[in-house]
């Protein structure tokens, strides 16, 4: 006889001895650009709290209110019983939002991903960059349809596939507005000519972008002025919205269409009143203070301005989403300690996300990230990436009147 | 060129019209057995809410606290960044509490049942009891396992499956603890012994009997004295521990295996603040207060017994959930409603769940359920059951010395 558990165990135990365990798993209280990690605060910037509006005082007293009033759970499947009428407040509120005729709310934003499943059917043909959120490749694999994958943000590949897929076939191209690796963009008005041209749907995932891009917070769409060449939108409120949950918004009979066929929306409890009343209090502070999506990129500019100054290689990211390239995992695994050690709090993309020699921290940067920390980010990274020798030792001292010449210290080599 | 949102509409569309959109997505507003349904209060018998504490005062008071502590959301996986110490306390507890050596805690109670994906590799054979719940076999789908599943309850096609596929195939059974749609419990006794015997793993969903059933309030498992033949449990907080998110319990190389490999983990914001708070202050709660399954019992054996004498049938039932067989659907649409007019909101189950002819009403009772409560539900039921024909007339008022005889009255039959 052979034993389920030890058979599947043995392979991804072995692989898993190099890297470590850290930093995945840390436990940390995080909260307006900071974080307490076994009893020390640190600079955070590895949640994905944009807008800085999870520690909002507003976004805080909403949910408490909700719990006070609705208690703690729905207890029941939106279909039945779990239908607040505070989930169909939301549900409104988002559809105007991004001018969209109707939206539904999930549990999480993977859930909403999930529930674009049954627009799936034997004979459709569905494009995916391949970089695309493992939620929307779990979708697509759950249907019946054909899947293509083009390769990421390659619009000729993509054009390629559309052209040989048949004029009959019924269509639709999917696609991250924002990828959370990179921090780069989807080609949004190249894809959407190429949906125009060959009668497919278009559905982008705003999960990073809607909220944090574009002069209203609709995301990408917005960005690139191309709201209604959008079909779909799906996002979720545990990014820019502070709270948990997600949402599909689009034609009214496809919402319709949704709300009855979706597995993810009607076998799961519905989204619990504290985070329905956050993420409506967040979403209300989205649009009235854009000055939040200013700083945000502020901060992150300045960021990779400093990192490249420094000698990193940040990529082409164009959002708060900043990538520092290291390379080998093990290095990787290292320079993340090290950052750590000198009082900043990243996130990894290692070996199966990237290819194990390109392994990079990512550092997703806030609107309540502080000059100070800012400031503190990278004299971290310079520390460490000296310490580790990927940046170029510090240059010397520039000779002052004042103080006379100060000698580099030995340690900084 | 064919429009995938025209071509997957309409066919779904057609057959919805039957039924129409009532009950579903109802809008209420649920609290201590009651709920306000367009602006009437009524008893509420459609949330899984058994020991009624999604409305407890101390759940929400920590639900509270947790919010001004920690804030909405942790805006990260709980990969990287949404691990908090109070998810690690949760893990603790809910292992301590079913006795296994660890536990992971997931967003919702759907993600952890996908969270199983990673063990049904291929070669492997999963058997399932086909009223699993909807997460369960999509987790299987989604894995690459010989799927197997066998007749509800059916311990001989469950022996004939097992005995089929090969001594040396890596095997495990899935079931459901107590299944939802009938309130029927999976005979455990003969599963774990078939499992001995064929060699192969027992996994358990506790959705609906954790925290209900058993002494302690362990499940199914304690109910039948067969804590250690289970190898792993799945579960939920949405419904007895009043919040949302779910757990997998066992062995802590299992446990450390999913942390790495489960996309629905992985891939997902972590469990919010409150409502972790919610489920580790509902765990205390469970295990201190028996008497609340104690009182979920008897309000359904009440309730049982009262619909029984009135000459419905409610199935094999032995928990607190309690199906009213009712019929074609059309005719359980028509009894939902007027059981609602009556002042009573239930569930249903009808096609494709169940054949269109065996559409039922469910109902869930809950240890915050009144005596009041139950007179009126047991009033609603006969008088709507009355007017549709579905039970006998009213029997004769028995003539009283101190009253005189009593007609009845005409619209009673």
């Amino acid at each position: 006889m052979t034993d389920i558990f030890a058979k599947r165990l043995s392979p991804v135990m072995q692989t898993m001895t190099g890297f470590g365990p850290r930093p995945l798993y840390q436990a940390v209280e995080a909260r307006d650009g900071e974080a307490l990690v076994e009893g020390r605060r640190v600079v955070m910037t590895a949640c994905n709290d944009y807008l800085g509006l999870s520690g909002d005082p507003r976004v805080a007293v909403a949910a408490a209110a909700a719990v006070k009033r609705y208690g703690t759970s729905c207890s029941g499947s939106r279909l039945i019983g779990g239908t607040l009428p505070l989930h169909e407040e939301l549900e409104r509120r988002v559809a105007a939002f991004l001018g969209r005729e109707a939206a539904i709310v999930t549990t999480t934003g993977c859930q909403a991903n999930l529930a674009l499943t049954p627009l799936f059917g034997r004979g459709d043909v569905v494009f995916s960059d391949m970089a695309n959120h493992a939620s929307l490749v779990d979708a697509v694999r759950a249907g019946w349809a054909d899947s293509r994958r083009y390769r990421h943000c390659d619009m000729r590949h993509l054009e390629r596939q559309l052209a040989g897929a048949g004029a009959d076939a019924a269509k639709v191209i999917i696609t991250d507005g924002l990828f959370s690796v990179e921090g780069d963009l989807c080609r949004l008005p190249e894809i959407a000519d190429l949906a125009r041209r060959h009668g497919s749907r278009l559905v982008v995932d705003g999960a990073h972008d809607i909220g944090l891009m574009g002069a209203g917070g609709r995301g990408v769409a917005e960005h690139f002025g191309l709201m209604d060449a959008v079909d779909l939108y799906t996002g979720t409120f545990s990014k820019c919205f502070g709270s948990i949950g997600g949402f599909v918004a689009g034609p009214a009979e496809v919402i319709h269409f949704l709300r009855y066929t979706s597995r993810s929306v009607i076998f799961t409890a519905s989204m619990p009143p504290a985070s329905v009343a956050a993420a409506l209090a967040a979403l209300e502070i989205t649009v009235a203070e854009p000055e939040r999506r200013t700083r945000a990129f502020e901060v992150a500019r300045q960021v990779k301005s400093g990192l490249g100054a420094l000698g990193f290689d940040t990529g082409a990211s164009a959002t708060p989403i900043v990538p520092v390239h290291i390379g080998p995992t093990e290095l990787c695994g290292r320079m993340w300690q090290e950052v750590l050690d000198e009082g900043v709090f990243t996130s990894v993309v290692v070996t199966p996300a990237v290819p194990e020699s390109q392994a990079l921290i990512r550092l997703s940067l806030q609107a309540v990230h502080t000059d100070d920390h800012i400031n503190r980010i990278l004299d971290a990274f310079a520390a460490a990436g000296r310490r580790l020798g990927l940046i170029p030792a510090a240059p010397p001292a520039v000779p002052s009147q004042l103080a006379g010449a100060v000698k580099t210290p030995a340690g900084a080599r």
